[in-house]
Order: structure tokens, then C-alpha cells, then sequence
């Protein structure tokens, strides 16, 4: 397992002076394995986290959201596969956000991501999440449009209440036992060229190719100010930012695994204890079960 | 249609200094009329209020949320039949919510009531709501024990922590559109008992007797303060409490129907405006369909 202090360096607890240089894409907090090290410590950080979430479903009293952002191809899908696989599927339900339905344009921004919320002892993944609102949305006003806001409601504070919303909303979720976990995979603009170049290339991951990767790259420093803006305003003790270098995957998915054990371990889960009836209860039930016929 | 002054009579804006005491139950508002005139007054509001509902249906931008609060025989079902029988249900949805199962208990206190939350152009009717929270979990503390939450999460802020996450909540709605419409139905003990042994004696009543109506009775005093507490805290300038005298069934259901046509005149409802091109290709169809053969 990563220690502590590099989970550290990446938490963002109160966004207000915020700069996404600050982190670097390509730091490995001075890290220095190979590539069997590298698998060595995430297969020991899975099975650490399988465990937790074993408990963390007996317990059934907190619930754990992680929340997965980023660029496109800075790693989302593979942390999952990667991070995830490992953990029993009953415990850990994976929701996807691509392009709202008319439905969920019906209604707030919020609403959609809510009813997917993970019950109680589960852990819940957004690949993608309401913070698309405060990024892809902001970045494209046709987007906003498209949600038919009554126009008086659409004012120049309207991103200031959105992160407003969005902060009392996770707040709420916190008071209540579910804790989010927000993952922001920061990656350069350099790796993702190379990331585009090799869906093209490899036959195998043309499939992942989608046009608008390139149409959105032209608006790479829209997209990094309003993550950075959604960091500043949205990072809070209760709910804070992970801002993790994604230009090393072995790196960003040992550091996703690093900080989930964190916050599992953080919590005061134990299997559910059984009162004297119910031992008492049990014993009888194994002299029925073993009784001579 | 019932004037302003007397829905202004009932509605908590600022809920701090509210008593319940302060509204007699048995008040109409020196309203001197007889049953066929109350019925004559209470048809006119339902068409107007039907009216409406179809521009807010086509109009497709806000929603309505009707909250619907009040003790047992406070005329929760009356109120919903007779008000809200003349409006077209394709743009109505009434939610009651009883006793939460498993899935909603094993989600935060606000998560059943958002999943059924009206889409845009839609009225929301929810019978008993996320209220009951501050209410009939509040007097039962065994139902609070139900959700398990982590018990470092119940401390004794609870309350307050409810009633601020269910501000922001309804703030959150009220700046994505929807309008949230809370009433509380305000009846005398006397007239609950009246009411209870009605449904004893009348044969076409009984099914709607329940025995823990009867206990709920005795807890009268903690239930009022309940609601006393909860209207104090969150009767917000955006999202006021109208606690309507209910006593007198006519009464009610002529405040709480003046009440919804009040709010919906208040928005800027027109039917969808075509553009020149739209207008244009009208009259296309309409050439094509009276072409002769």
C-alpha cells in the first residue's frame, strides 16, 4: 500500500486558492519501481479493499460513492477495470453518465445521479457524475439550453449556485453515511495526444476512438478552467477533491486503490454483532442440525 | 376564486417566531357562505386551475410540487380528490409514501421522496412527503433507529442538520425550476375525534380506520410540536408553509385550490411559440394534406 503522505499530497480539502499546476500529470511522488512492483502493490491494494468491502456490507450503515472525472482518455475506464475487479460485484454497482435523457432533462441536475445513490453498504462508482454540469455543461451553453430552464432562473450566478447546490447535496450525503470520494484523473495535454494517436493506431482500441475526442481537445483550456473553477468551489472538508497525476496508470490506479483502503479503514466497520438470544438461538439450531435420527 | 388577502392569511414565509396556535382551525375567514356556493366557488378554482395546468404541460419548463402534510383525518385524500379531480392526469402524479421499504431506509431520508420528484411541465402531488421525517420520526425514535445510520451521525444536531439539508434541498429545486407548494392541514383535536368516530359508525368509512390512529391520537401534543418545529425552520421565503385551517372541509379545499392557481398565474406560462420556419412548414402540411388527388 502507497503510505499515507502521498494520499495527502493529492487531497484538496478547501478548493479556494486551488491551481491545477499545482499537480503535476506526470508526478510519481518520487516512486521509483518497475512495472512488477507496480502490479505487486495494486494486486495487494485490491485484495485490501475486497476485504474492506466485505465488511463495509455486513456493517450495512455507510455507503462509499466514488466519483470518477477526468479529460477523455485519462484513465476513468481503466481504474475501474483495474481498481474494481477485484471486489465482489454484489457490494459495488458501476453507473455510467454519457449524454442525459429527455427524461433526466426533465429534471434538476441532480435528479439522475440521485436515484442511481448507492444503498447502504454498498460502494457506488460515477464514471462521470454531476460535476459533467459544471464542466461540460459550462463549456457548452447549448448543453444548458437544452435542460429548458425557465430563462429567469438562468442569471450570471448560476454556476456559483450549482457548486452551492452541489456542495449541500454532498453534504447531506455525508450526515447521512454515504461518503463521497470525488477523483479528479488530471492527465497532460501531451499524454492524451498520445492516448488519441494510439486508438487510432491500435486496432484493438479503435472501438474507444470517438470524434468528438478531437473536437473537445481543441477546448482543452476551457475544460481545465472549469475543473479548476468545479475544484476551487466544490473542494470541502466533508467532500474533498482527489487530484490525482494521470500520465502513469500503474501510478493513478495505485493511488485510487491507496486512498478507497483509506477511507474504508477510516470507518468503524465491523460485522454485525449477535445478542445473547441469538447465539443462544444459533446453539439450539446446530443441536437440531446435528441431532441423532 | 378565493382573493389573495385570505391565501396571504395562511402563508409562512419566515417561519422563526410561528405558532401553530397562532391559526385557529376552525377559521374561514369570516367567509359567510352555504355548501352550494362553497361548491359553486370550489368548481370555478378546479377549471382555472385545470387551465393552467395545460399551459404549464405544454409550456414545459417548470415543474409544481405539492406537498400535502397533516395528521391523521386531516383530509390529505379529500383535498387531492376534490381539488385535484378536473386536471388532466397526464400532467398529474400523486406519490403517497407510507411506511419506506428496505431500498429507501438503506438511503438517505431525502431519497425515496427525489426519486418521484414531477417533471418539468408536470405537477408532483406528494401525500405525506419527506416531512415526516421531522414529524412521525421524530415522535418514534425506533424509526430513526430503523435507517441505521452510524450512530456518530446521531447526535443531537440531527434535527437541525434535517431541516437545513431540506432548505437547501427545496432552494436547490425552486433554482432548477421547481416550485415546491407546501401545505399543512391544521385540524382541532375535537374535530379529529369527530372524524375518527365517523369512520367507526359509518359503514362506507371503516376501511379507512386503523387501529394505530388511535395511538397516534395520544401522542397528539408531540406530534403538533413536531410540526411546530418543522414549520419554524423551514418556511422559507422561497418555499413558505401555508397552514390551512381544517376544520371545515370546503374551506380547505378552496384555500389549497386558490393557493395552486395563485402560484401557477405567477409564472410566465405561454404555449410553445413556433419560429417562421415551423409556421412555414405548417403551411406546407396543410397544402399537402388538402391537395386534391
Amino acid at each position: 500500500m502507497l503510505p499515507s503522505e502521498i494520499i495527502e499530497r493529492y487531497r484538496i480539502r478547501k478548493g479556494e486558492k486551488f491551481r491545477l499546476d499545482d499537480i503535476d500529470p506526470g508526478d510519481t511522488a518520487g516512486l521509483d519501481i518497475d512495472k512488477a512492483e507496480a502490479r505487486e502493490l495494486l494486486e495487494a491494494g485490491v485484495k485490501r479493499l475486497s476485504g474492506l468491502q466485505e465488511r463495509l456490507y455486513a456493517d450495512r450503515r455507510w455507503a462509499l460513492l466514488m466519483v470518477l472525472q477526468g479529460i477523455d482518455t485519462a484513465g476513468k475506464d481503466g481504474v475501474i477495470k483495474q481498481v474494481m475487479s477485484g471486489v465482489n460485484p454484489q457490494g459495488c454497482h458501476v453507473t455510467s453518465f454519457k449524454a442525459p435523457s429527455d427524461l433526466d432533462l426533465d429534471h434538476d441536475f441532480l435528479w439522475r445521479t440521485t436515484v442511481a445513490l448507492p444503498a447502504r453498504g454498498r460502494i457506488g462508482i460515477f464514471n462521470r457524475s454531476y460535476y459533467e454540469e459544471t464542466v461540460v455543461v459550462r463549456v457548452h451553453p447549448e448543453l444548458l439550453a437544452r435542460q429548458r430552464l425557465p430563462e429567469q432562473l438562468v442569471t450570471p450566478d448560476i454556476w456559483k449556485q450549482r457548486f452551492e447546490d452541489i456542495n449541500n447535496f454532498e453534504l447531506h450525503l455525508v450526515r447521512n453515511g454515504t461518503i463521497p470520494i470525488k477523483f479528479y484523473l488530471h492527465i497532460s495535454k501531451k499524454e492524451q495526444l498520445r492516448r488519441l494517436l494510439a486508438r487510432i493506431d491500435d486496432p484493438n482500441k479503435r472501438w474507444k476512438f470517438a470524434h468528438g475526442d478531437v473536437e473537445e481537445r481543441a477546448l482543452w483550456d476551457a475544460h481545465a478552467h472549469a475543473y479548476e473553477e468545479t475544484i476551487r468551489h466544490t473542494a470541502t472538508p466533508e467532500a474533498p477533491w482527489y487530484v490525482v497525476p494521470a500520465d502513469h496508470k500503474w501510478f493513478t490506479r495505485l493511488v485510487v486503490a491507496a486512498t478507497l483502503v483509506e477511507h474504508l479503514k477510516s470507518l468503524d466497520l465491523h460485522f454485525p454483532k449477535l445478542s445473547d438470544a441469538e447465539i443462544e438461538a444459533l446453539a439450539k439450531a446446530r443441536a437440531v442440525l446435528t441431532a441423532p435420527k
